[in-house]
C-alpha cells in the first residue's frame, strides 16, 4: 500500500490534532473490511492499522465495523485511545479522505430528538399554533423530547428520497396523498452514548456516559407533520431519514468551548438545576448551505437546554441507556433572522422548500486551545424525487 | 438429561399443535446457552435440540440466543420450520415450562406504538381534552402512531420499577418531582417484523414481512404523560418499560381468527383502503388481571385500524423496516365498560391506579381450527417501589 502523507494543515483547519474525530471507512482495495479511522485535515488515519503496527492494547477495538465496541469500553479507554492516536499521527498510515468510503459510524440503539432552542420552539409555535401561546406551559420546566426512528438514521452523503404521505391544509375538506410539498431540514447537534446506564444519569455524570458529538440533519416533511402530529407527536413527517455526520468528535475536544447556557427564566427542579454545575453549553458555530449558498449560521451556544440536562431528563424516569443511543438537540436557531436552523423558520412557514436535486450541507466548529478550531464532520444530503407508489396494493421500489 | 413428556393437553388448551409459539429459553444446567424453544401446553419443546437430532437444515437458525435470524429468514423458511416443529412434537425433547427461564425473544429494532382503538381514543380524548372533540380530525384518516423506546422493552416477568418524574395538575402553580401517582397499564397486541423492507409495504404484502404476534403491556405514567405530551407526544410517561410476552405466535396460526374490522365511517386513501383485501382484524379475546382478579376483557376484533394498515402507513413515507421492528396496536378497548384496556378508562381518569406490589397479567386467545384455541403468551409484571433519587447530582441505583 503506497504511503500517503497528510499535507500540512492550514491555519484554522477544524480537523487538527485537537479534534481527532472517529469514523468507519473502507478503501477500494478492501471494500469488505470496514474499520475505524480518525480524520486529520483532509486525510484519514487508519487507526486500526496504526494500532496493530504499534501493538496497541486497543487494536481489537479499532478493527471493527462500528464504533460501538469502543463506545462501550468507557471513558478511561476513550482517553487512552485518544492519547495513542495523537502519537500515531507521526507515522500513520493515512489515506486521502477523498479516496475512502465513509459508513454509518455507529449502530444506533434508540434515537431521541429534543426541542431545546427557545427561538426555534417559539417560532414554530407561532407558525403551527397561531392562536395559542407560542411556548407550551411545560417548555421552560423540562427539555421536551420524543423518540425518532433509529433504523432510518443514515450517514452523511446518503441521498434522501422525497417522502410521500397524507397532507391536509386547514382549508381542504379531505386529506390528499402524494409527495411532500414542504420538505425541510433541521440543523441539529447529536450526542452519542458510550457507557450504558441502568439508573438515572445525574448532571454530574454526563461525561461518563457520552462519548462524542456529531452533526444531525433531521429532515422534516412539514405538510405530513402538520396533519399527523396531534395528539401523539411527529411520526412519518420525520421517520423517512435522519442524516448524521460520518465523524464523531470526542466530547473532550470541546473543553475550551464550554459556555454557560442562557439565563433560566423559570426555577428548575433539582435534577435539572445546573446553576452549580460546569457550564453545559458548547460554543459551536453551525453553517447551513443549500446548493453551496449559505442560508443560515445557527449558534449552538443559544440553546436553552443543555445536553447534560437532556440526558438527566431522559433517564430520570428509570429508562435505561444503551451504547449507541443517540440524542439530538432539536433544531438550533438563534435570535437573529440569519441564525434559524430550518426553512420553516427562515421562510416564516411560506417556503420555498427543498426541491428535487437540492443538496444541503451542515458544517460546524468550536473554539479549541490556542486559537485552534474543533470541527464536527459535515452532514450532506441530496434530495431525490419521490418514489412511484401505485394507487392500490404493493408499492414499486 | 431426563426426558420429560408433556402431559396430554386439556380441551381448549391455547398452546396446542395449532399454536406453536417461539421463544428463547435457558435451562438450569446450561444457563449460558439461550436457545429457541416452542411452547406446547405446559412444556417447552427444545427446538434447537430437536433440529439437531433430526439433522434439520434449519438447526443453526434455532440454536440462537434470539429469534432474529429466524425472523430474517423470510416466510418460506418460517413455514418450513413450523411444519418441522409439528413433526418434532412426537419425540421432543421437552422441558417443563416451570423449569426453564424465558428471555426477551427477539432483539427489538424500532418500536412503534399505534392508537388504533376508536373506543380508547375517544375515552382518552374526553379525559385529557375535555373541552375539545374527543377524536382529533386526523384520527379516521390515518392510524396515529409514534415511536417508543426499544431499549426498555422487557420480557414478561420482569419487575417494573415505579417511574419518577415531573407531574403538574392544572391547579398546581409549578410542577413537582416524585414517583408517579398514576401508574397505569395498556393492554395491547404487538406485531413482530421478520423480513426487512426498503420500500413501502402495501396491504397485500403484510404477511411477507410480519412474522408473528405477541401481547404487550405498555406501562404508562399518566401524570408524567399529561404534563409532558404537548406538543411532541408521550416520552417519559412511557419510556421506562414496555413488557412483551415471552412467546411470539406465528401469524399463520390466526388464519381461522381473521375478522373484518368495524365499518369505516370515512373514505380511506388508496394505500389504506382494505375494503377489497382479506379481513384484516383478528378475533382475539384479551383478559386483564390485577393481583389475580379480572378487571377487563378487551376484544381485539373491535380495533378500527388493522395491523396491515398500520404497517402500510408506517412505511408509506419510505421508512425502511428492519428485522425485529415491533409495532403495537395501542390500547385495546371495546365498547362496553368491562372491555377497557387501561385503568385510565376503567376508572374514568380518577383511579385507583397501580400500587407497589401489584401484579398485572394479560392473556389472550383466538379461535383456531376445529374449535381449538390459539394463545398468545401471557405478559406479567409486578410493580416495585420507586428508586430513591437524591435532590442533587448522581442518582442512587
Amino acid at each position: 500500500m503506497p504511503q500517503h502523507s497528510p499535507r500540512e494543515l492550514a491555519e484554522g483547519d477544524p480537523f487538527g490534532a485537537d479534534t481527532l474525530p472517529y469514523g468507519v471507512f473502507t478503501t477500494a482495495d478492501a471494500p469488505d473490511r470496514p474499520r475505524i479511522g480518525v480524520r486529520y485535515g483532509d486525510s484519514v488515519l487508519d487507526a486500526a492499522a496504526a494500532a496493530a503496527a504499534h501493538g496497541s492494547a486497543h487494536a481489537a477495538l479499532l478493527e471493527q465495523p462500528t464504533l460501538n465496541p469502543l463506545l462501550a469500553a468507557g471513558r478511561a479507554v476513550w482517553q487512552a485511545v485518544r492519547a495513542e492516536v495523537r502519537t500515531w499521527l507521526a507515522d500513520g498510515p493515512f489515506h486521502p479522505l477523498a479516496d475512502v468510503t465513509l459508513h454509518l459510524p455507529f449502530q444506533v440503539a434508540d434515537y431521541v430528538d429534543f426541542y431545546s432552542s427557545e427561538h426555534h420552539a417559539t417560532n414554530v409555535g407561532r407558525i403551527f399554533r397561531p392562536d395559542g401561546e407560542p411556548l407550551t406551559p411545560n417548555w421552560k420546566h423540562l427539555p421536551i423530547g420524543y423518540h425518532g426512528r433509529a433504523g432510518t438514521v443514515v450517514v452523511s452523503g446518503t441521498d434522501v428520497v422525497r417522502p410521500q404521505g397524507q397532507r391536509k391544509a386547514p382549508a381542504d375538506a379531505l386529506p390528499s396523498f402524494g409527495p411532500s410539498r414542504r420538505l425541510d431540514i433541521e440543523a441539529e447537534v447529536g450526542f452519542v452514548v458510550g457507557t450504558p446506564a441502568g439508573a438515572p444519569v445525574g448532571l454530574a455524570d454526563f461525561r461518563e456516559h457520552v462519548f462524542g458529538v456529531c452533526l444531525v440533519n433531521d429532515w422534516s416533511a412539514r405538510d405530513l407533520q402538520a396533519w399527523e402530529y396531534v395528539p401523539l407527536g411527529p411520526f412519518l413527517g420525520k421517520s423517512f431519514a435522519t442524516s448524521v455526520s460520518a465523524w464523531i468528535t470526542p466530547l473532550d475536544a470541546f473543553d475550551e468551548a464550554r459556555t454557560a447556557p442562557p439565563e433560566r427564566t423559570h426555577p428548575l427542579l433539582p435534577y435539572l438545576d445546573d446553576s452549580a454545575a460546569e457550564p453545559g453549553g458548547i460554543d459551536l458555530s453551525i453553517e447551513v448551505t443549500v446548493n453551496g449558498a449559505t442560508v443560515s449560521r445557527p449558534p449552538f451556544s443559544a440553546m436553552y437546554w443543555t445536553a447534560a440536562q437532556q440526558l438527566a431528563h431522559m433517564t430520570v424516569n428509570g429508562a435505561t441507556l444503551r451504547t449507541g443511543d443517540l440524542f439530538a438537540s432539536g433544531t438550533v436557531s438563534g435570535p437573529e433572522p440569519d441564525q434559524l436552523g430550518c426553512l420553516l423558520e427562515l421562510t416564516a412557514g411560506k417556503g420555498p422548500w427543498l426541491e428535487d436535486g437540492d443538496e444541503v450541507t451542515l458544517t460546524a466548529w468550536a473554539p479549541g486551545p490556542d486559537g485552534s478550531r474543533i470541527g464536527l464532520g459535515e452532514v450532506t444530503g441530496r434530495i431525490l424525487p419521490a418514489r412511484d407508489v401505485p394507487a392500490h396494493g404493493t408499492a414499486t421500489p
